[in-house]
Order: structure tokens, then sequence, then C-alpha cells
């Protein structure tokens, strides 16, 4: 489709032309594009179908003209693949949750080839069509798949995977290390198919205490980012509610954290080091809001970048449903223009 | 009912015999004593009445034995005296929301004593009740309470309240402003019917960005807390999400910072230095499991907090309905049993 945008060099650390930008779900609600193919098949019946799941992965690549796409799928998706009754109602909901060892033990570690051979077929009709634009695997962490497995649903306060956590730990400790190698295996399928890199959603890992984080959850994804054997191919971690957790995480493995919007892109860079690029953070609200505040806010983030190398442009969160798409190809226009003319800007090397 | 135990002591970053501890929403759906009187009347009609809202607020300091009273109320209630129609189904449901110009000047700023004398009046009872323990009275800051007069609801992305803020900025400030002045003479009444110290409830200023939170909030926070010439009354500010705005309001005017538990103890009072006080921060779902794990992790918050003066114990937010009474009171024998031991531990102050 064009030219490298960068994006994959971005993730190495390395120098780029201008930043490149993805957006988390941008392939999603606020296109019409997607609302179109949306109303004629559900949405577990999407993500299965290889050809409309990469229809509706090139849709922003074409529309938006952002840097890399990511596959259209769900972090649940394997889940099934283990034994999981699974609906979207539109929230997502699974109908059996794993609460003790005979739940566990009945999970099964799915064969990425025989059972979730749709993934694999959507990822390499994308790297036929999309071209030079990077594709981006992804799977949702064993923490935040635990949460789902456990809760059943969404939670407010996820009680119940807290609760399995701290009163039995070898309970927990068993699921996560089932997941962990599920995971394993998902991704390696997903990298031997094409993916370019893989994001890895830890999302709901920001409602633990850092160090409880540290005890019961980084051990087991630290083991799911060495386990990958992805050679050159970078691994992008995202969790919200990061900024309690920097400094644990930095030598977690990834070469990439996603930021969300909640600590300065500054603060994190400090606390981080220069050993890990970053992803991030604009507040999804503020593409609700008129192009004048879009750009400063994008000036604000590229100003706290400072130039660095290794930023990759995106949202803190998923692209909300009642985002213009107009103000969306504003943003990825105003990305490349401001950090094209980045050389004008101090460095801020004195605040390191 | 018994000896001050410190918590206003603390507060001043003063030397406690041991660490004061009192619980949010200790006065709440997991006592029994609280469901048997909510069984008679809707939650708002007891906010309403001053008799019963004692009672309550008593129920957890002759049951649990913590250090502090807090004022059974609800930070909308002002609202409802500004004009709002107010509903609890039994989340918050405001009928009216306040979008735009006209509905923000149609807010009228109540006087306490003429519209919300059943609140002065609660507190008036409890002073000659409690005795020496002290009774927290408290607000909602102006951002949270412009957040459910917009949204008219909880909401996940709170994407009204800041469209307005970004994209209507002076509207925004007239709705702060009027907020501001509502919350200043609310709380002097609450202090001079008798609070000893208020709690200021800004539970949604953490979903915003720390540059935002600084721009279009910090400065109304300020001037509420300047504004209620209050003498030696402690000010505590609690966030949900405090952690990414440590820097940007330690020197906000409060004299304590509530902290959630997705920051650790250790890092915010190195961030946030000598000058104030810091409450918390235990994660509310380990109050769901056994007294050992309990334990360990009082143990670890002392621990992390290394003896410094000035740490009042509570819960990283409010307690959860499932919590069994017995590890509440388990919970507040351990804090006041292994805070008073503190001397053997090693001062961390080689961190500092």
């Amino acid at each position: 489709m064009k030219e490298p945008p960068g994006f994959l060099a971005a993730c190495r650390r390395q120098p780029v032309r201008c930043t490149p930008i993805w957006i988390m779900r941008q392939a999603g609600r606020y296109l019409p594009e997607y609302r179109a193919i949306r109303s004629r098949i559900p949405f577990l019946d999407l993500c299965k179908d290889p050809a409309l799941a990469a229809e509706v992965t090139l849709q922003p690549v074409r529309l938006l003209g952002v840097d890399a796409a990511i596959l259209f799928s769900d972090i649940l998706i394997p889940l099934e693949a283990m034994g999981v009754r699974l609906r979207f109602t539109p929230a997502p909901l699974l109908e059996n949750p794993v609460r003790d060892r005979k739940e566990i033990e009945a999970l099964r570690i799915p064969d990425p080839v025989g059972d979730l051979s749709f993934v694999l077929d959507t990822i390499r009709i994308l790297r036929r069509e999309l071209g030079g634009t990077p594709l981006i695997g992804f799977c949702g962490a064993p923490f935040t798949l635990a949460c789902y497995l456990t809760e059943g649903k969404g939670s407010r306060d996820f009680a119940t995977v807290k609760k399995m956590m701290f009163s039995e730990p070898e309970l927990f400790r068993a699921l996560m290390e089932k997941l962990t190698a599920m995971s394993i295996a998902y991704l390696r399928a997903q990298i031997e198919a094409g993916v370019q890199a893989v994001q890895i959603f830890d999302t709901w890992a920001g409602i633990l205490a850092p160090a409880d984080y540290g005890e019961f959850v980084l051990p087991h994804l630290r083991a799911l980012i060495r386990g990958l054997d992805r050679g050159a191919t970078p691994v992008i971690l995202f969790i919200k509610g990061v900024g309690g957790l920097l400094e644990l995480i930095r030598d977690c493995g990834a070469d990439v954290l996603a930021l969300d919007w909640m600590v300065s892109l500054e603060r994190a860079r400090r606390l981080l080091g220069t050993e890990i690029a970053v992803q991030g953070n604009l507040d999804p609200a503020l593409l609700l809001t008129p192009k004048p505040r879009i750009e400063a806010a994008v000036q604000r983030i590229l100003e706290e970048n400072g130039g660095r190398p290794g930023h990759i442009f995106n949202l803190g969160h998923g692209i909300l449903p009642a985002t213009p798409v107009d103000h969306v190809r504003f943003l990825v226009e105003t990305v490349h223009r401001l950090s094209a003319a980045e050389i004008a800007w101090p460095l801020t090397k004195g605040k390191e």
C-alpha cells in the first residue's frame, strides 16, 4: 500500500522520519464502513470469517492512513477454543466461569493450527493485502484472561479473581500457567503466520497493587514473553492503569510499553529509562473535541516525548464509538506533520 | 467513648502511639446493623434523618473500634439543594443533567443552614455522642460533582464532562466555580457545626491526563481548600487513580492525601515529600481473604510507610459489601497491634 512508515523501526527505538501512529480499536464502530459489515454478521462470526475479518482490519489503513494494521479479533477468542462458552451481549459473557480446580483442569490448551485456523488464515490474507504496512497480532495477557474466566464478565471490583489470587494462590497459579502456555502457542502461531509485531493486552492488571502485581502476575508475563522465541518481532505490552507499575515492568521483556493517558509520557520515559519504547498516550475523549484542541494535545505529547527515539503514537485506550472519522484522519495527519518538524524542538535530555 | 486515638495527630504528622485507622464506607451494607436500618428506610431519607444518620455513623465506631467516624451522607446531597432531581436506583441518577449555560446558571448555591440543616443537625448529634472519637465531614470535589452533573450518572469514559471541559472551557469553568463556591460554604458550615476534619472526594479526577488535571481542575481544588478558612481542621483529599497526579497535588493545600492501592505507599511518600500526610492504602478485596493474608498485607503497608509520621491506615477505596465483619475487626486490631510494635522496624530514611 505504501512505504514502510517507521512503525517497526520505532518499536526497535531506531530513528524515524516522523512518529508512526495506529489506534487501539481502529477497526470498530466509529467507522460507517465497519458498521455496514457488522449489520450483516454477529461479532463472533465476523472474527471467525477470514475474508471479512481481513476486510475490517484493512478499513482503517485505507481510510485513515494509519501506519500499522492490527488483526481484527478479540482477546477472548482463544478461550472459546479452551472450552469456554462465549457470548457477546454486546459485552462479553462467559457462560461457564472457571473457579475451581476441576474447572481449571478441564480447560484444554488449543492447537492454534487446528482450533484457531481462522485467525491464521486472516493473517495470511492480510499479509498479501497490506503490502508494506506492518501487521500487529495480539493476545490477552494471562491475568486479564483469568479475570474474565473467573468473573465470567467485566467487573467493577474484580473480587472473584482477587479472592482466588489471594486465598488460593496455588489454584490461581495453575490457571495462570495454563493461560501462559496457551498464549505462547497462540502468539507463536500468529508470528509464524506472518504478524510482524504482537501486542499483549493486560487491560486489567492496573487494578492490582504494584506489590501484588509483582508477586502474582509479573512472573507469568515474563514467562510468556520469554517463551515466544520471536526473533526480531517486537512485543508491545498494554496495561490500563500502568502508571503505578512502571518500575516493575520496564524489564519484563517487552520492547514497547503502551501507556494510558493517566500518566504523563514525560514521567513515564524518565521512570522507564532508555531500553524500552513507548506507545501512546492521547485521551480518547480528545477526539470528540475541536481540531485545534486535538492539535494542541498532540503537540503536548510530542513535547513530553522530547524527541526521544522509540515513540509510537496511539490513544491511551480504545477509540470511542462516538468519534468523528474526520477527527481521526486529522489526528493521523497532525501526528505525522508535527513530528516531522520535531527537529526544531529542544531535546529534554536535562530531565533524564 | 475512648481516648483520642491519634487520628487528628496523624493528620498533622505528629507522632502517634499506634497508626490510626478508619475505613471508607465504614457505615455501610457489609454491616448487618446498617442493613437492618436500611430495610426500613430509603437511602436518601436515611441521609436526611439526623437521628438515624447519626446512628449509622456511630455503628462502625462501636462495632469495630475504628479511630474516626465519618458523617453518613452522600456527596450528591448538596446537588439536590442546588436544584437537581436526584434518585438512587441504587446507583445515583440525576434526572436533569446540567449541560448548557442556562442549566448551569439555574443551579442555585444553597445556604447550608437553611437548605442542608439535616446534615448540620446530624453533626451536632454526633459530636455529643462520639466523645473523644473525631468526626470527619466531607464533600465531593468540584470535578467529581461536575462529572455527575453533566453525565447524569456514573460513566465508563466520562465523554460528556470531558467534551465540555475540552470544547467549552469557559462553560466548564463557570460550572466548576459554582461548585467550588457551594463546596466552600458547605464545608465551612460542617466545620462550624463541629466536624474535626474534612475529606474532599475527587473520586473521578484520576480519569484525566495529569496535564489536563493541572490545567482544568487543580486551580478550583486549590481555591476550595484555600476558601475554607478552616483553622486547624485537617483536609484530606481522595482521588481514585491518584498515582499519576502525585507531584501535581502535593502542594494543593490538603494536609492528607488518601491513596488508592494502585500506587505503592513507599513510592507515593518519596514523590510527595514530608510536608503532607498520607491515608491508605489496602486493596479492599484483601478483606475477603483469610486473616493471615490480611495481616501480611497490613505488615507490608506499614513497612512501606517505614515509620514515617503522618500515616492514617485506610482502604484504597470503599469497603466491599461482601466483606465479613469479623475480618474488618481483625484489620483494625492488626493495624493497631503491628504499628505499636513499629519501633522495631528500620526507618527507611535512606530511601528519602
